[in-house]
């Protein structure tokens, strides 16, 4: 009997699944399809054993096993789901298995006994060690792990059951997200992750500096005279955003969007923060602040409603039940919590209020004693923690709430005045920006229209403290061998892109991680990230 | 005439058509679908004009523009197409246009007098001026810019029609991977770009430091006592591969990959050289090389299939062309380089060699004075760059070819050694790995059957000179609040994946910009990355 026969006919992966609309499979033209699918125990459990007596093959790793004196027990698991295979073994085929130990199966696939919990199990007829674990020593028992003890093993949390689904779940977000922008037209740009500018000029920046010059081992290349940190001739840094590269992508390309990694400084350990993160931005030409709203919200919802539909939520439900191994990832979850959340993210028209209205709201709130604030909720200082937490669980009824047009003392140079009447009318100037607040989460997408004329661009980056130079920096190119973005200071460039053909245009950026976190179910962000780097830790 | 109804029934956008199989589309459930479709040019250039005279708006840059007495001739270009739209003016309309110039213009869209080179031509009824340019000072002109000066522009090029196109092809091999991989049941990894390990030991690395604590703004973080690298309390550096956190995935999710920046920090200027650069990595569980070159095979044979297919090769020529603006990106390219390129990426069963048989052909060729070598190809030193591309030329016969089990010398720890039956015999150890050479360029995919077997892996790894520990780093969890990746030695955690319930495993990474380029027929990778960093230069 042939192994590879069997798993063709029994187990078509999805790849051997004709898909015409599919625009990169050509593959049946060639005689090369790779034979790289094995059956994964999510497809094993979907199907119904035939009559026959059906042999398969199946991989994973041991997440339990009973033993009885006339048979054992054993769970398989793999990443593909939360559910475990149950396999029934001869006393002797268990000898060296334990948790952890990585196994491949041939046995029987077929119904499983009346009574009992699983309705098909595999029995088995070999098995074959891939790799031992000691059990004792595993440091994924069968028991609770708090969140903080697995968080020091980055390297094998991984294999827990929730873990895994996380992995899954990102990888589809990312997938999601990508089929919606081309979808519509958008291109995907790599921006750069080494840049010049610290975009916000917020200083919680990494700096990024070379080897010193001995390690090189090309030898026909001169070493440096001076310091390592002079690999690109002045300090750079690890982007902070890649809006203003992307706005240059605008004027060609109308629609783009990135996701990508992102780093800050930032020494504060809060659940919400990292020093890595993934991004998810986007600029449109567009000159309504609305529409740029209406693509977030569509963005969103359109996610939620097929990760609702793929039965993800029934899986972070499911491995929450504890079960096995009992997983959770330290959270104050309650079951109704996740389907609150998904169905106001999948909720269309959420509600939008301008920061001028939920001050008012939120100084209602004081004085008709609904609410008690640590932080009085001023004009001039923005929106507290505590205070998005009010509006959003107040004022979105479940679903998220944009809150809009903020002063324009508290937000970055590069942000258009309010296009609102009656902002623009008001004393206190606001700009056309918006924060999108999740309930119990709050900030996960800011975005803005831009500032797309020239003088009123320098005016406000003068405003702001930053070095303009009033020429382009074309004259930098033609008089010397310098950079755009040395010498003559670092944002010529981004100023360029007014000085020559400017469009309207406004964008936002996405916390890919925050997003997860919320979906999932998961306070702490550094339980959605497998290897979160923060202050005080670069684990692996 | 409302322009909204117009544009939704003349233009539909791709989103706008019903795709059953899109699983990320579920806009149409609800009422607030964003609004931000216009037509591109791409969509005008290939909709004929219906009889009635049928009016348009369209958004884009002057590429050129020739003022007559009685009409002036306007080419209107966007990044979704390398050719022009041309729209014919009345002389008054013209006014204050110039190359660069962004426009709105509302016209009829109609047929050209018999006789043109263009079939349809845009009859203007208005222009809007979006963003002026000084058509004297636009760096872009309407004449040949050499790849070096627009190598000083990089935030002006991006408009080039060239520079458009190859980020609209990044960003379709992006998304034609994502939907190769997924289609495939493989998980998506966002891999960490700040890592603790420096992979193969290379030591081109750049290191991470984070700014002076003075910069930071919270005053409930106390600052730190002494320099500034404790950010991670200890030396952290910029990923150069993310192999060894894929490695950590596979025992659950058995097919992973990303496509993700990468570092090094060589001083080495050639034209396949930049300090950051996308890598596409996979691991697949396996216990064949061959599997995993098939794997590579197809995958790239895919995209090119697709590539080809949606007339990214048409472009790619007529952008060479010349014509509006001569734009070439200072390469010496003749026209049927880039088919021969393409047809040997389709072909299937790419010849695959072993470094043993290579280095007999390369003796036999210079015995027999077929060719002259400036260095001898010797066993230990590995294959220069003139040996890789007489074979890649020779082998090949147009198409790429794989060099399999090299020395395990010249090869990182983590290798296993070869499988194949004749190279197990010889005494000259080799391991199992490959590298796919493509004609020409050489070196764009190296990859291997990895090391699975715990003390096969410590052995190698103290062999190289790298410090292993007996002991999981479990004890250093249970013992201290340091991480698996510090005190103990950085690699322990690399070591405990083989320790507990290890897989065998093997996978690749792919130079994805030199993969474009090659495909875009670029020599110089610095001209297909729009902000390239290398020794020396990180400009915006």
């Amino acid at each position: 009997m042939k192994w590879r026969s069997i798993r063709l006919s029994h187990w078509p992966s999805r790849s051997a699944i004709p898909n015409h609309n599919n625009p990169c499979q050509h593959t049946r033209r060639h005689n090369s399809t790779p034979r790289i699918s094995t059956p994964n125990i999510a497809t094993i459990l979907t199907t119904e054993p035939t009559g026959d007596r059906q042999s398969i093959r199946v991989a994973g790793s041991v997440r339990t096993i009973r033993k009885q004196k006339h048979r054992s027990f054993l769970e398989l698991g793999d990443g593909s789901t939360t559910h475990s295979l149950q396999a029934v073994l001869e006393p002797h085929q268990a000898d060296g298995l334990g948790t952890g130990t990585s196994i491949e199966i041939t046995g029987l696939w077929q119904p499983a006994p009346i009574g009992k919990e699983q309705k098909n199990e595999l029995k088995v007829e070999n098995i074959r060690i891939l790799g031992r674990a000691d059990a004792e020593k595993y440091p994924i028992q069968k028991k609770y792990h708090s969140a903080e003890y697995l968080r020091n093993l980055p390297h094998l949390r991984l294999r827990t059951p929730h873990n895994a689904l996380l992995a899954r779940m990102r990888s589809e977000c990312d997938f999601c997200f990508a089929k919606y922008f081309r979808d519509r037209h958008f291109v995907r740009l790599q921006p750069p992750i080494i840049t010049s500018s610290d975009c916000e000029g917020a200083g919680e920046v990494f700096t990024v500096s070379s080897n010193p010059p001995a390690a090189s081992t090309k030898d026909d290349v001169a070493p440096l005279q001076d310091n390592d940190a002079a690999f690109f001739r002045d300090p750079k840094f690890l982007t902070v955003s890649s809006q203003l590269h992307l706005e240059a992508f605008v004027n060609e390309h109308q629609k783009v969007w990135t996701l990508s990694p992102t780093f800050r400084a930032e020494r504060s350990d809060t659940p919400r923060h990292v020093s890595e993160f993934w991004m998810l931005e986007a600029e449109i030409r567009t000159e309504s602040l609305q529409e740029v709203m209406d693509l977030v919200e569509d963005m969103i919802r359109s996610l939620t409603l097929h990760l609702y539909g793929s039965g993800f939520t029934e899986e972070l439900i499911h491995v929450r039940r504890g079960s096995n191994p009992p997983d959770t990832i330290g959270d104050a979850y309650h079951s109704g919590l996740l389907d609150q959340r998904w169905q106001g993210l999948m909720r269309s028209s959420w509600p939008r209020i301008t920061y001028r209205n939920a001050m008012k709201r939120l100084q209602d709130a004081i004085e008709s004693k609904e609410v008690k604030f640590q932080y009085q909720p001023l004009w001039a200082t923005g929106l507290q923690l505590e205070h998005e937490k009010y509006l959003a669980a107040t004022v979105g009824n479940g679903s998220p709430v944009f809150v809009t047009d903020y002063p324009n003392e508290i937000k970055p140079f590069y942000m258009l005045p309010s296009t609102m009447k009656a902002e623009k009318l008001s004393e206190h100037k606001t700009v056309a920006c918006f924060d999108l607040l999740l309930p119990g989460m709050c900030e996960v997408v800011g975005g803005s229209l831009r500032e797309h004329r020239l003088q009123s661009l320098t005016q406000a980056m003068r405003d702001h403290g930053l070095n303009v130079s009033d020429e382009s920096t074309l004259s930098v190119v033609k008089n010397a061998d310098v950079s755009p973005s040395a010498e003559k200071g670092n944002l010529d460039w981004y100023v360029d892109l007014r000085r020559y053909g400017s469009v309207p245009h406004g964008g936002f950026g996405l916390g890919f991680d925050r997003l997860l976190g919320y979906l999932a179910g998961i306070s702490n962000i550094k339980d959605v990230i497998p290897w979160p780097r923060y202050y005080g830790r670069c684990d692996c």
